[in-house]
C-alpha cells in the first residue's frame, strides 16, 4: 500500500512536468511556424527554445507535420471558442473577430501560412470545414427570421463578412499606418459599417 | 565600315537572344516563387527550368532578391495596367480585378509570399505605396462629385474594395467548392452586390 501511494506520488508531478513541456514546447512551436512557415521552421530551433530535448518533441507529438496539426487544433478551438459565431449581429461578430486577430496575431499568420504551403493538417482541415458549416446554418436561420435581410446565399455572405473583418490583416493593401490605437479604432469602425451595410 | 556592319549584325542577335533568356528566367522564377516563397525558392531550379546556366542568372539580375525584385515590378505593372482603377465604378473595378486574379493566380501568391516573410522588394513597396495613394485621390474625387455616398475615408472604403475582391483568393475561409465556373460567377455576382452597397 505504501508502495502505491509512493508510485503515485512519483507519477502525478511527473505527468505535470510532461504537460508543462507540452505547452512549452507548442508555444515555442506556435513562434517558429508563425514565423517562418511549415517548410522553414526547424524542430532543433524549437527544442532550443523549448528548452527540451529535440527528440523529446518527436517522442511526445510524432514529426513536424503532427507537431503542426496539434497547434493548428489548439489555436483554431481558442479562437472558435472566443469568438463563436452570432449571426443575429454579424457586425459586433466582424469586429470581435478583428479585435482576436489583433490580439493574436501568430493565428492569421499561421493560416495564411498553412493554406499558401498547403500544409496538411487533418485537424485544421476538420475544424475549419466543421465550423464553416455551422456558421452557415446560424446565418440561414437569421435570414429565415429576417434579422439579416440580404438574400445572398449564407456561404457567400460568410465569405465576406470573414473577409471584412480581417481586410487589414491580410492582404496586398498595407497602408503601414502603424496599426496604432487610433487607426485600429477607425478600421473597427469601418468594418462594422461595412458588415452592416452588407447584410441590409 | 564592313566591320562594322559585321559588328552590328553579330550584337543584335545576342541581344534578341539575351532578351528572351531574361524572359525565361523571369517566368522559371516567379513560377518558383510562387510556388515555395522566397526563402523556399532555389536559383539552380529557376536555372533548370529556364535552360541557363545559374552564373548567368546572377550576370543578369544580380541575386536572388534582385530577381525577386524585378518580377515583382513586372508583375505589379502588369496588373495596373490591366485594371485601372476606375473610382465611378469600384463595383466593376473589383470585378475585375477577381477575374484578373483568377486568370493570374501567382500575382496574389507572390504577394502573400511577399507580405508574410516580409521579403525586400524596392519595387513592390514604391509601386504598391504609389498605386494606393493614386487610388485613394480617384476615390477622394468620386465622393466630392457624389458618385460615392459613402463618407467613409477613401483609404477604409479602397482596403474594404480589395478585401472584397479577393475575398475567395486568401484567407480562412475556404469552402473548396473547386471555384468551377458556376461558383465564379456567383462570386463575382457577390463582390458587385457587396461594393454597391459599400459605397452607397
Amino acid at each position: 500500500m505504501s508502495t502505491k501511494i509512493k508510485d503515485l506520488c512519483y507519477i502525478v508531478p511527473m505527468e505535470k512536468n510532461a504537460e508543462a513541456t507540452k505547452s512549452r514546447i507548442l508555444k515555442a512551436a506556435t513562434d517558429e511556424f508563425a514565423s517562418y512557415g511549415f517548410a522553414g521552421a526547424r524542430v532543433d530551433r524549437i527544442a532550443a527554445a523549448a528548452g527540451c530535448n529535440k527528440q523529446l518533441i518527436y517522442a511526445y507529438f510524432g514529426g513536424k507535420q503532427e507537431l503542426f496539426d496539434a497547434l493548428a487544433r489548439d489555436h483554431i478551438l481558442a479562437v472558435l471558442d472566443a469568438v463563436p459565431i452570432d449571426a443575429n449581429n454579424l457586425p459586433e461578430y466582424a469586429a470581435r473577430l478583428f479585435d482576436y486577430n489583433r490580439s493574436h496575431p501568430q493565428l492569421i499568420r499561421l493560416v495564411q501560412w498553412y493554406t499558401l504551403e498547403g500544409v496538411e493538417s487533418p485537424a485544421a482541415t476538420a475544424l475549419t470545414q466543421q465550423s464553416m458549416l455551422g456558421k452557415v446554418e446560424a446565418i440561414q436561420a437569421a435570414q429565415k427570421s429576417g434579422l439579416i435581410r440580404s438574400a445572398l446565399p449564407a456561404e457567400e455572405l460568410l465569405t465576406l463578412v470573414l473577409s471584412i473583418s480581417n481586410a487589414w490583416e491580410i492582404g496586398m493593401h498595407n497602408f503601414q499606418d502603424g496599426m496604432n490605437t487610433e487607426a485600429c479604432e477607425r478600421h473597427r469602425r469601418s468594418i462594422i459599417m461595412a458588415v452592416q451595410k452588407l447584410i441590409s
